[in-house]
């Protein structure tokens, strides 16, 4: 049986052992296959980080697909039913790291604009790819570091297709057309240390803080909207004390933000120090953004995407802003309408990470019919 | 300048190094001295703990005088003044691990026992000596061993006088006639880790569990009493999480009470279980009795320690049950008088530990006065 141009392309993509931040040469194979189509590749590496903005085409519109090369650790290698990064077909499955998140995609991508660009050579605007090898590590040298580049020398994108898994039972059946935010606060509370017989000499932080904890668990911060749930406060780490006779003298406490756009990253720092400083608290408390929110709201590139579905599975798609962050935060900020729509997404970063055969050819039809609907004359 | 008999002798027994639970000693250097005066020696050794029970008499009452030859790790030796095991007296004070906590006493026990026996030869009931070397460690082979063994063969005191540091500013300002109860308690939270992304599938038992732990720090356990201070709670560690994006899937706790006789271990131990329990937590508790609460009302001893030290030194005492657990806790609940009347406690535990020179003499006489009072015919 001979197998699809994307799977074998996804294939040779999941043999490379790209572990963040390496590329392994998954860019320089992509770029043997853009190349041809006219594509102009152009390396734009920071640190161990290697990235990939390859465009066709210099007027706007631009239309740009979005990834990464990058996958996480296998974990066990024994635990898998074959070796990782020996990608082989199953029972209609494609197994293998990365086969998911995101290589399948990346094969698609490059499928979909083989038969697009041989279809319609003189295609309105421009078609692109911004890849990175770091979408899954700490992603300080990967997208944004492109996207600043970009931004620097005035180049635009104007609608970005991010193929992150963002299906759930069928391709398609979700589309990602935003994300909340991530806001990260790494909290001190001082007291005074001293002997649990003598606690009139010592204050007690982990009965101090305790009032203040329980309201920033219970505060309602917002109650979403259309496209966001509400944001949502969880604490992540509290440490204190070594226990026996000791009264500590600091609590620490590390909590996390997934905020919608009904906040800010302002508006909910200045509410926690509200808080804080109501219930008398002596602390220091540092703040790391970790993402803004982003949203993309119906318009030409959700609605490209939504019709491109019903186009090629029959089926209607859904918008969604659940799940963690993705590279979009860095990308939405530039003005460009940002959505995410690659496979299903049930076996990322899992042993045995696997995606549906055909769903990969049907995916790149999606592209294809994508960039149709946006760049064809 | 020569030195008093009860210096000489705590200058001897400092020179042993008898870290717990190391005798080094001691013990039998203080029956060399007791032995003449008709006291009968018995080891009762636990582990490596060595442990000494000596009787002069056969009669009731018995006044047993209570103690240890254990003493702490001296800590860096270079930040000594002198070697802490080479006593010295200098200005008037008498340096040397274990001076204050508790060989000066030790050696004003032994020669009061001296003076006392000489001119009281033929005294009422009998005198007793309960020395342990593990009174600063885990304290479970020393004095409550030997309680259960008398015990066991129905051997009785009627009074039992501690030798620890029990004066703050001049020797016998206080003495102890009780101390509070400790009840350490060690709660797991149960939760269900999970992704701050999607806290829905969580359970946060920091969350859960903050309302409740603000409960018991505010509870008001009891007023206290004529004798003791209100029983405190304080959490003496939290631990949860690692931090990043996991909502943690426990929360341990541990927490200390130091509980006056307005309570019991059991009283407090239900009435935490109905605060955890009011408050929906899922939870593991643990409790472990470091010791009851003991008091020692006015009475025939508490007036003669009382009388005693206005008679030598001019001065009133004071009644106090503060501070820390001692091996009272052991004794008293055999039905025993308890009081605790030892040396200034300002240096104990500490580099260049010290005594005044003088109050140890005053200490011999104090302890004389008491046989007077209590067992003079
Ligand atoms: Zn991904
Ligand atoms: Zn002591």
């Amino acid at each position: 049986m001979s197998l699809s141009p994307t799977l074998e392309l996804a294939i040779e993509l999941i043999r490379r052992r790209s572990v963040t931040p390496d590329d392994a040469d998954c860019q320089a194979l992509m770029m043997q296959r853009l190349s041809p189509l006219g594509f102009e590749g152009e390396a734009m590496n920071f640190g161990e980080v290697q990235n990939l903005w390859a465009r066709r085409g210099t007027e706007g519109p631009v239309l740009a697909f979005a990834g990464h090369t990058d996958v996480v650790p296998t974990g066990p290698e024994k635990n898998w039913s074959q070796p990782p990064f020996e990608p082989a077909i199953r029972d209609g499955y494609l197994y293998g790291r990365g086969a998911a998140d995101m290589k399948g995609s990346l094969a698609a991508f490059v499928t979909a604009c083989e038969r697009f660009v041989a279809k319609h050579p003189d295609h309105k605007g421009s078609i692109a790819l911004l890849i990175t090898s770091d979408e899954e590590g700490p992603a300080h040298d990967g997208t944004v570091k492109v996207v600043d580049a970009l931004e620097a020398r005035n180049e635009k994108m104007d609608w970005c297709l991010i193929g992150e898994p963002s299906s759930t039972h069928r391709v398609g059946d979700i589309i990602k057309n935003g994300r909340r935010g991530s806001l990260h606060g790494y909290l001190t509370v001082h007291g005074i240390q001293g002997h649990v017989a003598y606690p009139h000499l010592a204050e007690n932080p982990v009965h101090t803080a305790a009032p203040a904890l329980d309201a920033l668990a219970r505060t309602q911060w917002d109650d979403g909207n259309e496209f966001f749930p509400a944001t949502t406060f969880q604490i992540t780490k509290v440490e204190a004390g070594t226990g026996s006779n000791v009264i500590p003298g600091e609590l620490t406490v590390h909590f996390n933000f997934r905020y919608c756009t009904e906040n800010t990253a302002d508006s909910l720092q200045q509410r926690v120090a509200e808080i804080l400083d109501s219930h008398g608290l002596k602390y220091d408390l540092q703040w790391h953004l970790s993402g803004q929110p982003f949203l993309t709201d119906r318009g030409s590139l959700v609605d490209a995407a939504s019709q491109a579905i019903q186009a090629v599975t029959g089926e209607p798609t859904e918008l969604s802003t659940s799940g963690g962050t993705s590279d979009g935060r860095f990308i939405a900020p530039t003005g460009a309408q940002v959505v995410e729509l690659g496979p299903v997404n049930a076996t990322i970063h899992k042993i045995d990470e696997c995606v549906k055969a055909e769903d990969l050819d049907t995916l790149s039809a999606i592209y294809e019919e994508i960039l149709v609907r946006l760049l064809a004359k």
